[in-house]
C-alpha cells in the first residue's frame, strides 16, 4: 500500500472523478492517496466532492479528498496530475461553431478532415493549449517528479505540444481504443482469444494486429462485413464502430479504424446531414451532426443535473448511499448508465479508464499493458520522432515500453491520412504559439467551405474578437 | 571539339530545336555533333528539321541533323536524350479540362492547390508519365550511358518518378529561374552584382539567397514593394513576377516565389476569374486563366503557322535564310519573338535554355552553375531523399554537384507549401503506379470544388473513360 498524491483537474465532470475514485478504492496498492479535486466551477466541484467522498465511504476505502478552485493548489506536491479540464466548456465550443456556421462552415471551421471529432478544437481554442502549458510549467515548479496524466482534448495536439515543450514526465490517454472489443463482441469472438494491436495517432488509430488464436482474423471481419452489407441499426450515436463509415473506411485503407477514428474520416461521410445518415445511421448520422451532438449534448446537461441532485440529497442524508443518491434521480438518467453505477460496487470491474492501472503500475510495478499517447520516437515509421502517437505500450515501476508495432501500419495509412492529419496539426500548434490568427485564415484557405478569402478573414476576425 | 550524339524527343516544338541548335552552333565544344529530331507528328518534325538545318546551314555549322518517328532509333546510342515531348498535346489537356469543368471543377480536376499551372497533368495524364518511364526503360536498354534530360512536365513528378525507378542518369530542367531577372531589371540592379540562389521544387522555387554587393537585397525589393503598391501593370499574363500574387506570397511566407511558383499558389488567388484577375492583374487575371490560357493557345497556334509556313518557303527556296523565312510571315507573330529571331545570329546569346550548356558542361568539362531537379540526397532539410529538389548546381566533367541552399529555405515554406505540393505529388504518383483510378477519387474528396463523394466519382469516370 503506497500513499501517492493524486490531483484530477477538471474534477467538475462529477462522474470521471468517481470513477477514477473507484478504481482507486479497487486498487489495493493505492489505497492511503490522497486525491485532491480541482475546477474552476465551485457547485460542480463541490457536487464531485460529494460524490466521490461518499462512494469511498460506501466502499471503506482508506482514501483522503480534498478540493480546491487553485490549480497551484492541486498542483504542488501531487505524485500524479490528471487533466480533464475543457476550458471555457461546451458552451465555448457552441458559440464558436455558431460563428463558424454563420459565415459558411458547417460544423464549424475547426470541424477538419480526420478532425471531425467535435468535442474540442484544434484550431481556436489557444486558452485549452495554454491550459496545457500552464500546468506543465506549474509542475516544473511545484512537483517537478509528477507524472502528467493528459485526458484532456486535443490528446494529440495536447501531447505533441507538451512533451516538445516541457520536460515533466507525461503520458496522453483516450478510451477510445477500447471500441475494439465492441467489434470482437459483435463478431461473436471470446476477448481472451483475440490478439490485438493498435497504432497511429489519438483519434487516428488502426487495427495494425487482429489474430483469433493465434491466426488472422481480418478473414472473419470480411465475411461479417458480406453478411452485413446493408449495415446494422446503431443504438447512440456513438455506436459506429461496424458502421458503413467505417467498413468503407476500411476497404480503402487496408485496416480497420478504430473507436472516434471511425468519426475522424474525410469530407467523403460528412459533406451534409443525409451523408452522414447514409453513412453513420439515422436517426442521427453520427455523433457529429447537428442531430447527434445534441443528443450528446441533452445525455451530458441530464448526467449533470443528476449528479446534482444526488449531491443535495447527500447534503441531507448522511446515511445514503451513492448509488442511492443517484438512484433517487434515476428517471433523467440514461438506461444503459444504471449498469455504470452498479459496477461501481462490483470489485472486479474497473470503469475502463487507464489513468489508476497506469498510477498502479509505475507506483506498484503492477506491470500493465496501455494504450498510451507519447513522442513517437521511431516507433511508426514515416513519423518524425517529436510526433506524439497512439499505440500499445507495457508499463511498469521503470517507465513506458513501447511494443513493437507488428505488422507494420500500411503506408496507405501514413501517406494518405496520418500525414495530412500531421500537417493539420502542426499548423495549428504553430499558430498557436505565434498567437498568429492569419495562420487560421491560411489554413482556411485550403479549407473546402472556403469560397473567398474575405470569408475566412470574417470566420477568423469574428471568433478571435470573441475568443480574446 | 566533341562529336555527341543528342535526341530530341518531342521536337516538332520547332522552335524549341531550333533553340537548342542554335546553343549548339555557339558551343564550340560540341560542334561536329548529331542531332536527332524525334516526333510523331510528322509534319511538324518536318518543319523542325527544315527550320534546325537551316539555322546550323546559316551559321555554317558543323551539325549533322537526321529525323525520325521511331522513339528506339532516336534513343539508340545517343549519348544525352532531351524530352520535352507532351504526350496527347495541348489538345488533350484541354479535352480532359472541359469534362472537369462539367463536374464543377473549375479549371479542370488536376488544378490544384499550389499546381495551378495549367500546361500539363499531374493526376489523370497517366500516358505522358508511362512515356517516361518507357524512355528511361529504352535508354537502360539502347543507351545506358546516356543523360535524360527531361525538360518535359510534371519534371517535379516526372524527376522524382524516373530517379526512382530507373539507374539512368538524368537531370530535370526547367527555365523558371529566369525570372528572378525580371526581378533584377525591375528593381533597377545590377545583374553581375547580384549573388542570387533558388530552392524548392519545381515550379515550387523561393529566393532563399538575394545579395548586392554581398549585402542583403530584400529591402531593396521591400522599398520597391511600397512605391509600387497598386502593383504594376502585366505586359503579358506570364508576366506576374512582381503581380500583387507574388507580392502576397512574399509576405506570408517570408522569401520571393520566382517564376512558375507565382502561378502556383493557393486558391486565395484562384478561386474564380475575378479574384485572379485581382491578384495577377487585367486583362488576363494570369496564364491561367480561361482567358490567359487562351492568349497562350493562340500565341502556339500562330507560332505553329509561321514555323510550318517558314518551312515551305524554305522547301522552295534554297537560298533563303531562316531569319529570312520566318520573317516573311512575321505580320502572324509576335513582335516580342522578333528579338529572339535576332539573337539566333548573335554568337555570344545563348537561348536561355540549361541543355546544351549543360551537355558542354559534361562532355568538354566547361564547368557551369544551372538549376537542376535531382533527388534531394539531404540538400534540403525536411525533404526526404527520394524527392526531386530543384537547386542550384555546379556542373563539370564529374556530373552534378549540388551547392549548399544558404540561407536554409524557411521552415514556413517547408511546412505550409513544400510538404503539402509534396504530398500531392506522392499521391498522384501512387495512383499512377497502381492505375487505380479510386486514389484520384480519394484526391477529388480532399478538394475544395467536392461536394459529393457521387461528383469525384462521376468525373473521373468520365476521365479515365476517354482517357484509356
Amino acid at each position: 500500500m503506497a500513499s501517492v498524491k493524486i490531483s484530477i483537474i477538471g474534477a467538475g465532470s462529477a462522474i470521471f472523478s468517481v470513477r477514477l475514485t473507484s478504481d482507486i478504492c479497487k486498487t489495493k496498492g493505492l489505497l492511503g492517496s490522497v486525491v485532491t479535486l480541482m475546477d474552476v466551477d465551485k457547485s460542480r466541484l463541490d457536487a464531485a466532492y460529494a460524490l466521490a467522498s461518499q462512494y469511498a465511504k460506501d466502499m471503506k476505502s482508506d482514501i483522503q479528498f480534498k478540493k480546491t478552485t487553485n490549480l497551484e493548489e492541486a498542483i504542488s506536491g501531487a505524485d500524479f496530475v490528471i487533466n480533464t479540464a475543457l476550458v471555457g466548456g461546451h458552451d465555448f465550443l457552441e458559440k464558436m461553431r455558431k460563428i463558424g456556421e454563420k459565415h459558411g462552415y458547417y460544423r464549424g471551421i475547426d470541424t477538419q478532415e480526420f478532425n471531425m471529432v467535435s468535442d474540442y478544437y484544434t484550431m481556436t481554442n489557444w486558452n485549452q493549449l495554454s491550459f496545457f502549458l500552464k500546468i506543465a510549467k506549474m509542475m516544473e515548479n511545484l512537483s517537478p517528479n509528477a507524472w502528467l496524466l493528459q485526458a484532456a482534448n486535443p490528446v494529440f495536439e495536447g501531447t505533441t505540444l507538451i512533451s516538445r515543450t516541457s520536460k515533466i514526465k507525461m503520458v496522453g490517454f483516450c478510451h477510445g481504443h477500447y471500441a475494439v472489443n465492441d467489434m470482437i463482441d459483435a463478431l461473436g469472438l471470446e476477448k481472451e482469444k483475440v490478439d490485438w494491436q493498435v497504432a497511429g495517432f489519438n483519434h487516428a488509430i488502426w487495427l495494425t494486429r487482429f489474430l483469433y488464436n493465434g491466426k488472422d482474423a481480418y478473414p472473419i471481419l470480411d465475411e461479417w462485413i458480406k453478411k452485413h452489407s446493408d449495415g446494422t441499426t446503431p443504438k447512440t450515436p456513438f455506436n459506429d464502430q461496424l458502421s458503413p463509415a467505417a467498413i468503407d473506411t476500411y476497404n480503402f485503407y487496408g485496416r480497420m479504424p478504430i473507436g472516434d477514428t471511425v468519426r475522424n474520416s474525410s469530407w467523403k461521410y460528412h459533406y451534409d446531414l443525409e451523408t452522414k445518415k447514409r453513412w453513420y445511421g439515422e436517426p442521427w448520422g453520427g455523433a457529429d451532426s447537428e442531430i447527434g451532438w445534441k443528443w450528446y449534448e441533452n445525455r451530458l446537461a441530464e448526467i449533470t443535473t443528476l449528479t446534482s441532485k444526488a449531491s443535495e440529497l447527500l447534503r441531507k442524508n448522511e446515511d445514503v448511499k451513492l448509488s442511492e443518491a443517484l438512484s433517487a434521480n434515476f428517471s433523467i438518467i440514461p438506461a444503459d448508465f444504471a449498469k455504470e453505477i452498479k459496477d461501481f460496487y462490483d470489485p472486479s470491474t474497473l470503469s475502463g479508464e487507464q489513468h489508476i492501472p497506469f498510477i498502479d503500475a509505475i507506483v506498484n510495478d503492477h506491470t500493465g499493458r496501455f494504450v498510451v499517447n507519447i513522442l513517437n520516437n521511431g516507433v511508426i515509421a514515416g513519423i518524425p520522432d517529436n510526433v506524439a502517437v497512439e499505440i500499445p505500450a507495457i508499463v511498469d515501476k521503470s517507465g513506458i515500453h513501447p511494443e513493437k508495432v507488428e505488422p507494420t501500419l500500411p503506408e496507405r495509412i501514413v501517406k494518405w491520412y496520418l500525414n495530412p492529419r500531421m500537417i493539420r496539426m502542426e499548423w495549428a500548434l504553430e499558430a498557436f504559439e505565434e498567437k498568429n490568427p492569419d495562420l487560421i485564415v491560411e489554413m482556411l484557405l485550403r479549407d473546402r467551405r472556403t469560397s473567398s478569402y474575405e470569408q475566412a478573414k470574417a470566420v477568423v476576425d469574428e471568433i478571435f474578437k470573441e475568443n480574446s
